[in-house]
């Protein structure tokens, strides 16, 4: 007798769709057939007509707990996750307190796992001389990678991440420079876990944002000359660089800039290990569409033109870039009001990933075997969860997402699973949506209708 | 009831290895699952230690049937490939008559199919302005694809491929020129069906082996300059620019020249539609083993250096090559005794490619997922079988071979199913033995003895 | 006392401009000063307000003689030469009889030298097995490198090359193949010299021709596809690897495609000795032009298209392309009138180059410095000839061209001194003209009036 | 009458050689002549069987003066040119007070005129916000142009570069970061003047070399260890990013890592405007060396590897690197004493430039034009002084040396004539000496006796 039964769907792999059931048992995949099997299931979902995918990992999400739980916290952010297809999240490291040593990674499990609608991950710190000892202890707890957000001070008392820092204020933690990046990186090779970073030379931006500011500039435009393409290709330049000689395995966070796609292109064909992800923001946004969209829309790194657009397709396309992932970091209404250079930086995300890329299957850009591989397989293969999960196959998890390829939506922010009630996409027609979504076998999302309970547990990478 | 289970091996696909059971009926794939289904099967392999691949696809081999079967036929050439673990093969169109028309390629199907012990797929031929009108028709067959013997003549009596032409002798129909391949070319795109090519330059052979033979030369150091890498290079450079324009899918068959593996990996880079494929003797053969191995290793393109070898491993690394296939190309024992100048080139092929594929794994060369990739899953997806052939995955045919990476052989040439009892690697100590063949679910090897059951038939590209 | 003085002008040199005075006497510079000197000359020439560059070599003229001396001849050709300021010119090999071998090249230098206006340099040709034996005697001789008119054959009879040849026909001598080629290149490395090549694979346009024909086609944009960037492309790189291995110095003549200059830019790059030419005609006119200039325009490699011509000109800008020369190849003005298939191919171009030129200065497309660079000092330096020709040194040939900038002209076909009166540029508007030519000392044309002293004698490459 | 004449030696220019005499007249060159001309000279120097190039122009010279001059100063330095052919040398602005701004600027020149043997330019400095407002006004002046030491700081009270600075000390001005540098870059674009730099990542050298001394590291290995290659390209590349946006004219002083060769050569390919030089202890020195030269080979960027120079030497060859010069930085004896960590980094190099290259010749590494482009020609355009300075061109000042590549000679520290009796090169032996400067029509050298006459003065660039 099995548990639960998925059947008469397309079943979607990386590289092929085919007819066929999915059962399960104890949370784990027991059997994918061409023909029913004649034993029976308790629960019986049927996919006639319908697409089974294996459940969505997104890699990257700002859940804020502990923190600034008004904006968020993990019981919200991870059934907003449910609601959009998604099965395993990875939660980032700055929080209050940051995910800095094994003390606070523990503690910071059982904190989560406490909410948690579904599987996560969980990302560790690295923060310069503040915890530059605690790198190799952090590396064997079970974080999935280690985030570095470059140029960014570290308030001593509130453990806030500071960017416009005074440096000689004596509260502050002063960001790391290259040498320190570059010890660190050997360090983190030792682990064998990934350096990612969020790519954005501070000084630049400050320098540049400063002569906006002062010669009166407020549009999107001015933001985009105050953040320009090259704070992001210098930083990821230099970072390839130390890399390559740390032999520490190079990741960058959500790409903005088309020339950094082309950088990361050339490192991975001289044989550079190095990985890059993009988010549906740079995908389906420009600042073309900031007329529309307004301040939802800022989100750091800024969206950026068209023709940075068209060069992040390319890496999808050709397989430069490793995976989609939301950034999922929302603020309140009240917060994202007031003038583009103070309202803080971010969006929700986790909700509306799914929808947009199916919605992008159906207009042709992309195929549901490449959001399958952008999605699932390539992040759980990336960061090395693989054996559990990221693929619909016999003995991996049950975690699976059935979608409708017919169904349209209107995405409407108030409908948010979030605590934040504010998308960038409010209003955008959609075709394409997750019908159920399935968590070890348990369907925690049915019809929109989301689950409550709390059987999400910590996911580690092999070995 | 299932036809047949083989279970407790562990399951390979191209990106991962698993523990589970296989149940077929009727030639197809039911289930595959991490626990045992109740239902019973009528027959079980036990594969508890062993692996479970799918059916080695190997898609270039010359079993000379119709036409020279003192060196090999069909029947002889299919029960080798079920010795090897090949569940599929590829026949060579070159036979007499060739498979250049609608009516020729009825033929051979039907004399095929009679002796067939595992599926196979029919190549079709392009021979100049002798079938150039007929390609479009021969592409509405279910050929796997043209192949093009570049630079070689044909005789209008015999239908033999002639190397070495008297431009003067009207019984010769000469070889097709850049215009008509071009052309061609452009015929071919129309099809959906890709252009594969013998690519080494007949001038250059011809006034290079007349200077070397003039000099006295007799060596096989004398052998490789006058058929030098020049003479490969040049025609896949040419090939990739008029297949560019032409906007045909190209394919280079055999690549034997490390130079040719980069040409290809930039014009892959660049966005061209082209694959290449290498053989066995390409990897684990170089010049310095002709001391030891002798005329045995004769085969055209001729085997090169060490520092050739090492860039063709470099583009099974990357993925800039598609496949491994054997070019089995049997000749008798005698045939092979003389001077180097004049003994045939080619070899015995189909059933030892696995073994020293498996060998080269135990040897960490590679990976048991790349094994898999380069010997199934590829070329079912580059020739359009993928919805057949190529994986172990429910619906597709139950093909599949159990390995045993720990068993080891000494290669012996007299021990060979194919007609011809010569091989390169007589002697060869492998570790890494197939032991039980399956073809749509029935075994048709198991410990090395093969059935002699015709059930094999065509396999045609979808659509 | 100095036979000659040119004073108050700008010196030009490839990478500097400044005012002096050049002194020659018998032949040769004797000084350049900034300050005149006090010892008198026979004959001086003010160029106050002008400039003065060195005499132009123009490395590629058709003066067919002997041979169809109807359309030109060496007086002439050597006439026109000197009118447009150039003082070198080097004579194409397809003469008949041909300079094939030591025998015609001193026939040929005495019939030249009886008739010559200016110096000159003489071409030897490859013609594949008819002087394959010859190349090295003839490299002995003083010619400037070897002309080889890839893919075509050689008449017996007439000494004629023929294009459109009958393979069976048996007064026709094969075009030369890639073996022989490379064969060539290998004894032509020894001799020093290079070989040049028109570039064009004839079998591809002899194919595509038919198809256009076939269809009906008869317009500019027909031929254009008759004779498609891919004829060029695919020859230069066969050629660019033969002679890569060959080492041998290869030159493309009359570079046409834009890809074809950026094929040859990457062989420089890496480090192949590869020079390549192009004429006024790929600089000055494109296929949008065809509606106004006509037939005159027809010339092979045909002229193409704005995007080409823009890749030209880059090729121009980082010195990718060596020099420019005419490819003056005069027919009379019934022969080209008729369809555009039937015309033969050529223009005339001696004297109408440097004009369109000094033209080009004043549009601002290139420097003065960049017209000396490629009509004078770098063709010496590639032919080996600066021991005594391309700049305005003390002890060099007193070659000189004095220019005034400012002197507008419209170009007018019956005033050319050529043969042929026709021109593309008929009617064409240019501003900066040659007002004075002065070879070895002598004034051979001064204000559009031309000597008829025939004081030309043979140039050869020093050592 | 002319001043002087410089007989039947043979002139070489960047691209040819010729015997020939030079006739000079209140410090200009008059005439250029292969005959003698009629005219006297009051002085005649007879260089037959020797060779007379363009005087030498020393691009990079630290004559410390005003400063630590019992190091080397003005005068000193300007002999030891004159001793070792060159006839200009640039003086780089870190003294005391710098060349931040006009005034300072107007004072330095008059400063060194006093005591000038040979002409000189003056190179400006930016340090980051200390001057950033003055560099416009700076660039107005007859400035070089501009020099940073990135990642340097400055002491407000001594006006001296502090490497190894205390962030928190508040005498300390603290380096540019990547902002400042990238908005003085856009205002050095305006100014048309280039921006060179030193090139090595501050932090980086900072940390590694805290690890290796921690490590109880003190040989040379050691000190390479600490400054790796990594910090050259780290801040090669960063700056290439920054002035390709800027669109300001960047040079690379001293390179010293064949990667930063590679670099800056693909720049220049894509079409940037980037250039870079070397100094003789990169192509004459390396890291195995320092086992018989010792603590005098101390330069920063310290001397790498054997295979740095074969790619230094790759750069020359092909044209990447624009010019040679010596870093000239002279210590005491007394100051080269000590561990290697404390002591200074510098060495004296302007007198041993010119013999080390002529020996270099006599070897067969490069010829005597590249010598010319490299030392006289290639620094003149570079730096826009080529209306005046290096080449023999009448006109332009009569900067002449006339070598002798026979004379060999055994390089002897304390007969330098710099302050400083320290040479890197002491006791190597050369062949091929410079045995008369002449310096604006004057001889300040003849047979290694220098001048005390104080002629020199200011060079600017044109316009
Ligand atoms: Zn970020
Ligand atoms: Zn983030
Ligand atoms: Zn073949
Ligand atoms: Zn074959
Ligand atoms: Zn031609
Ligand atoms: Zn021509
Ligand atoms: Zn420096
Ligand atoms: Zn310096």
């Amino acid at each position: 007798m099995y548990d639960l039964a998925v059947k008469y769907g397309t079943i979607v792999t990386p590289d092929a769709a085919y007819i066929g059931n999915v059962y399960s048992k104890d949370g784990v995949i027991q059997a994918v057939t061409s023909v029913e099997v004649e034993e029976p299931a308790l629960e019986m979902i049927d996919a006639t007509g319908q697409y089974v995918l294996p459940g969505v990992i997104d890699t990257h999400v700002h859940s804020r707990d502990p923190g600034p739980t008004h904006k968020e916290d993990f019981f919200h952010s991870t059934q907003a996750a449910a609601a959009g297809g998604v099965t395993t999240l990875f939660e980032m490291p700055n929080t209050n307190p940051p995910v800095s040593d094994q003390k606070n990674f523990e503690k910071q499990k059982a904190h989560l796992e406490a909410q948690a609608v579904i599987d996560f991950g969980l990302w560790g710190i690295y923060l310069g001389g503040f915890n530059e000892g605690e790198l190799e202890r952090l590396g064997e707890t079970g974080i999935i990678g280690f985030k570095h957000f470059w140029g960014y001070a570290l308030n001593r008392d509130t453990y806030q991440l500071v960017y416009d820092y005074d440096p000689k204020d004596p509260n502050v933690f002063m960001p790391a420079h290259e040498g320190q990046i570059y010890s660190a990186m050997q360090t983190i090779a030792k682990t064998g876990r990934l350096l990612a970073v969020h790519a954005e030379n501070h000084h630049l931006i400050q320098e540049e944002t400063a002569k906006i500011k002062q010669a009166g500039g407020s549009t999107y435009e001015d933001l985009l000359q105050a953040r320009p393409h090259l704070a992001e290709t210098l930083t990821v330049q230099t970072g390839l660089q130390l890399a390559e000689r740390a032999g520490v395995h190079f990741h960058v966070l959500h790409v903005s800039a088309g020339e950094s796609v082309e950088m990361i292109r050339k490192a991975q064909q001289r044989g550079q290990r190095v990985t890059v992800e993009t988010c549906p923001h740079y995908l389906f946004l420009s600042a073309e569409d900031y007329e529309t969209v307004g301040p939802r829309m800022k989100i750091f790194p800024p969206v950026k033109y068209k023709s940075d657009q068209a060069k992040i397709w390319g890496g999808i396309a050709d397989g430069t870039i490793s995976n989609v992932c939301s950034d999922h970091a929302p603020h309140t209404r009240e917060e994202k009001e007031g003038d583009l250079w103070s309202i803080p930086a971010g969006s929700t995300g986790v909700e509306t990933m799914l929808p947009l890329m199916l919605n992008a299957v159906n207009e042709g850009k992309l195929s549901l075997e490449q959001v399958v591989q952008l999605l699932s397989a390539g992040p759980a293969e990336l960061y090395e969860i693989d054996h559990q999960k990221g693929k619909i196959q016999a003995g991996l998890d049950a975690d699976l997402v059935v979608v409708d390829m017919e169904q349209t939506c209107v995405i409407d922010e108030n409908e948010l699973h979030s605590k934040s009630k504010m998308s960038a996409y409010h209003g955008f027609n959609v075709q394409g949506m997750p019908v159920h979504t399935i968590a070890k076998g348990r369907v925690v999302m049915s019809n929109a209708q989301v689950t409550t309970e709390t059987n999400g547990s910590l996911v580690s990478p092999k070995t």
